[in-house]
């Protein structure tokens, strides 16, 4: 399906309605939302109201509000003639930093991934969710290593977690099966098990927000991953973008979990709860990787720029 | 709907396609099996056959070995000619059994569920998979001390885990919302996010083989919460009765796991796993609840008879 956005609107509903999604592509989105708000109005009081549209989407994914922080900076500097065209630049430019970015994540992974890798034999490796090239511009995020381990013909397969209620799982693995990378979808239930059978050599999730303190955000069902893993001492990373980490997030507790609606359950009149993310604490992340390397949890400050 | 079994393969077909489920009702269900076997024809050679027809159905819920190996040892010991009768009269003994265990579960689990009521506030009980009445033949496991409390005036709340791949969550929800204990439905991932909040002050399930050391095998995904459970220092409780207790198995690494269709995943033809059951290991376990009382995982010797 492919969805044209031709007003601000247009892409404020797309991330509402998670048409877009994935925390990376949500922001460039959103960037590219501010630009159309402008198509026809560059005016400050429309900038803002634009921003202000853009940003009430969605709460958890930081990268959203890094964008349109980004964008808000850029553009109450940039005079009123030419904010138009300015406003489309720094769009395209997110998108371009984004593709670069993941490119250097998938550089960085696929080094930890070759430590892991056993020897004669295939690398197990588990995920969550979908933070492949769906996710983002390009690369993805959690999936860059695997796809750049692939390329280099380090023998891999993916554990491909369901991830109820919406089932992203069966976008990672439509992605690894268009990239050949060998992968077995599985209920989310049956993480932990897989874990203690010892068939996972290493779990790499993507992440909607980092804490200052590396507590991280991500889909739902993330932090049971990494309590088993933990259980286990299976090391379990986060990969995403420095815009992913909010350093003015002193911790996890501080982060927004999304609430969506009980519908996507489908479970008709059952009362129902559906929080969106939940949050890992960085004493069970081994280690998280960004286009600036691989750093410990606990040790993010090195990256504040 | 209603199903009428009228002989063997009936029966083991009802087991194997899930018609009848919950470790107690499919010992029930398989006693009952051998009856209609033996109706044409009490012999030797086809109570054998009868009971490896019934003991190939499904591998991981001991109750069925149980309830088939007591019918055998009974009828072993009747002579040919009210061999018909005494089967019918053992698994009417069985079926009455599991309505008397099933109380006593719910007397002493009461107990515990008024241990950990919090003052003035409802408390709040996490369950996984569906260990209620439509599990047994009464009463349910895991939920005869919430039925229990209910009926004591004791104001509880139950969190009800969808249990993917096959939505037994549902079945659960269905049974709360009969006895008008009130619940809510989340994902299986929101779980650990759930517990991690300090909105779940216990965890109760049920159980489908209990090995030596207190190791239990129960619905895949059981082991993630008890994971979760453990993290945050909230109680995590086994609900079964004795005969679910495998004093011949050493430990949950000895428990064969079955792997169901991955059809049960819905997701066409991406290749998938389905593995219904998985361990959680006695360490992360605070106490068994059977019709004797509650005991530590580690100290089940004392119930061997």
């Amino acid at each position: 399906m492919q969805v044209r956005l031709n007003t601000a609107e247009d892409a404020a509903h797309a991330i509402r309605s998670m048409q877009v999604r994935g925390a990376p592509l949500i922001g460039v989105a959103a960037a590219y939302g501010v630009a159309l708000g402008l198509r026809h109005d560059a005016s400050d009081s429309q900038l803002a109201q634009v921003i202000a549209l853009l940003a009430a989407t969605r709460p958890t994914a930081v990268n959203l509000h890094w964008a349109l922080a980004r964008m808000r900076r850029v553009l109450e500097k940039s005079a009123l003639a030419i904010r138009r065209e300015t406003a489309w630049q720094e769009a395209r430019a997110i998108a371009a930093e984004d593709v670069a970015t993941n490119a250097l994540i998938g550089v960085h992974g696929l080094r930890l991934l070759m430590l892991h890798q056993p020897k004669d034999a295939v690398l197990q490796i588990m995920t969550h969710c979908n933070a492949g090239r769906l996710a983002t511009v390009a690369h993805g995020t959690a999936l860059a290593p695997i796809y750049a381990a692939h390329a280099a013909g380090i023998p891999v397969h993916v554990w491909v977690s369901e991830t109820r209620p919406r089932n992203q799982g069966l976008l990672t693995a439509w992605e690894l099966a268009e990239a050949r990378v060998p992968h077995t979808l599985i209920a989310d239930n049956a993480a932990g098990l897989l874990v203690m059978q010892g068939k996972v050599d290493m779990l790499i999730v993507g992440a909607d927000r980092i804490a200052a303190n590396g507590d991280t955000a991500n889909k739902v069902g993330t932090y049971l991953k990494a309590l088993a893993a933990a259980a286990h001492g299976v090391p379990f990373y986060v990969a995403a973008p420095l815009s992913t980490i909010d350093f003015s997030c002193p911790s996890g507790q501080d982060i927004p979990i999304e609430e969506r609606t009980a519908a996507e359950l489908g479970a008709g009149d059952v009362p129902a709860i559906n929080p969106a993310f939940d949050i890992t604490p960085a004493h069970v992340i081994t280690g998280i990787i960004s286009e600036r390397g691989v750093a410990a949890a606990e040790a993010l400050a090195q990256w504040k720029t």
